[in-house]
């Protein structure tokens, strides 16, 4: 099984690329650091709900949408 | 909108529910404690996506089905 922090990193990854965004610009959008999403989607961080929402947030996404199906 | 914890919590007490399963039965399977699953239900934990993991694996679900769509 894929771990679930960087199953996540590679979902926001893609989803931030699909937006042709930088780590920046979600990072501003979302009022994170950029060297905290840089982590986020390596899958090196153990995000809390409240973070997932605000990048949810700056990708125009649903919480959900950010946590693949089937990830086990 | 709605507190994405509270929505959370309140996700996560119905489908405790459904499967007729008390807060204890859920911390034990989930390997967290029953006050943190108390806390959890009732929205006041900035939950992480590793005990959001574990709390879907207790309830035989996938993560992405603890997050209500459209919360927002």
């Amino acid at each position: 099984m894929t771990d679930i922090k960087k199953q996540f990193g590679e979902q926001i990854r893609q989803l931030r690329k699909d937006k042709r965004m930088s780590q920046e610009e979600l990072a501003f959008k979302s009022s994170l650091h950029r060297t905290y999403i840089s982590d986020v989607e390596r899958g090196y961080r153990n995000i809390s709900l409240k973070n997932i929402e605000k990048i949810a947030k700056a990708l125009g996404k649903d919480p959900k949408d950010l946590l693949e199906k089937n990830h086990v």
